[in-house]
C-alpha cells in the first residue's frame, strides 16, 4: 500500500485523482502547510524538498507531478490513463505536463509564495501584481495552441486532462477570468462531474 | 531525420547531448536568440513557447527538456540512457529530472530572465540579488539528497546525468561556487571528459 501525501487545492490534487482512478491502495496523509508541517523534520524525511505531493511506494518515494502521474498511468495500465505503447504519444504527455509544471504552476506562484525568489516586500508586491497576466498568457497558449479536443492531447482522456483541471481550478483565485479560455472552461467543467474527481475534491479539507 | 532547434549553451544542450549519444538522425539548427528570432512568427510556427529546445519529428513536434530526454531514451534503446523496463526508476529520474526542469531551471531563469514575472527594474534587481542563494540552495538538495553517485541514480548512467551536467555548467554564470558541492563537480568533471559532451559543447557557438 502507498502512503500519498497531500495538501487541499494545491497541486497534489492531480496525483490524487490519478490514484483514485487508477484504483490504487493507497492511504492519504495531509499535510498541515497552516502549521508549517511541510518544513519539519518529520516531513523533510519524506520529501526534502518541503513540498506534495509526495508518494511513498515498497521501493521508494516519488515526489512532483509529472514524475507521479507517468508511475501511476504506467504501473495501474488497466486505468487507460496514458497511451502506454506509443512513446511519442507519452512523450507529447510528458511535455505538456511539463509545461504546466515549470511554466504554469510556477508563475501561479508568484502570486503567493514571491518570497522564493525575492526578499523585498515590494517585489513581492510586484510578483503578485503581474501574476495574472502571466498566468493568462500561459492559459491563451493553452487554449489556442495545445489543447486538441475533447480532450487535452484528443480523442482520448489522460494524465494531462487531470493536471490541467487542477491548475485551471485556480483561475478566479489568480483574478484570471476563466471564460476567457471557453475550451479550457468547458473541459473543466466535465472534469467536474467525474465521480472521482469529485470524491477526490470533497476529501480536500 | 529530425530536426532540433537550439541556442548554444542554454538548457537545451541536454538534449542536444541526448541525440548525440543516441546516435540519432538529426540536423541541429542554431535559433538566434540575439535577433530575438524565438519570438518571430517562423520560430512561433515550430514552438509558439519561444523556447528552445524543439524537436521536430516525422509525428510532431515535441519540447521540454524532461519530454524530449524521455522520447531519446525509449525510441533509442540501444544507447541504454534509461531504466526503460523498470517503471518506478524511471519515475525517480522523470522526478529529479522535473526538479531541475520547474525548480533549479527556474530559480537560474529569475537572475537572467526576470521580466517574464515583474516589470519593474527595482523588482528584476531583487530577483537578480537573490538568485544566487536560490540556485545554492537547490544544488545543496542535490548534492546531501538526490545525487546517489557515482552517477545521479546510482551505477546507471542516464537522462539525469545530463540534464544536472547541463544545468550544473551554468553555477560560475550564477554567482554561486561550486566547490561547496564536490559530488556535483565531480560528476561535471567527470561528464567533460566524454567525448560526445566534448562535441556538443563545440557545436554551442
Amino acid at each position: 500500500m502507498y502512503k500519498f501525501y497531500y495538501f487541499p487545492n494545491s497541486c497534489s490534487v492531480a496525483s490524487h485523482i490519478a490514484l483514485e482512478q487508477a484504483g490504487a491502495d493507497y492511504e492519504p496523509v495531509r499535510v498541515g502547510f497552516e502549521t508549517d508541517e511541510q518544513r519539519q523534520d518529520k516531513y523533510l524525511a519524506i520529501n526534502p524538498k518541503g513540498r506534495v505531493p509526495a508518494l511513498v511506494t515498497e521501493r521508494g518515494i516519488l515526489t512532483e507531478n509529472p514524475a507521479i502521474l507517468m508511475f501511476i498511468s504506467q504501473t495501474c495500465p488497466a486505468a487507460k490513463l496514458a497511451p502506454l505503447d506509443d512513446a511519442f504519444a507519452m512523450s507529447r504527455i510528458h511535455s505538456f505536463n511539463a509545461y504546466l509544471s515549470s511554466t504554469v504552476h510556477v508563475a501561479h506562484a508568484h502570486g503567493v509564495r514571491g518570497y522564493r525568489w525575492v526578499d523585498d516586500e515590494a517585489a513581492i508586491s510586484e510578483m503578485k501584481r503581474k501574476m495574472p497576466q502571466v498566468v493568462g498568457d500561459s492559459f491563451a497558449l493553452i487554449e489556442s495552441e495545445m489543447f486538441k479536443g475533447p480532450w487535452v492531447m484528443g480523442e482520448e482522456y489522460s494524465i494531462a486532462d487531470i493536471y490541467l483541471f487542477t491548475i485551471a481550478q485556480w483561475l478566479e483565485a489568480d483574478r484570471v477570468d476563466p471564460t476567457r479560455f471557453p475550451k479550457v472552461l468547458e473541459h473543466r467543467n466535465r472534469m467536474l462531474e467525474i465521480p472521482v474527481v469529485k470524491k477526490v475534491l470533497a476529501l480536500q479539507v
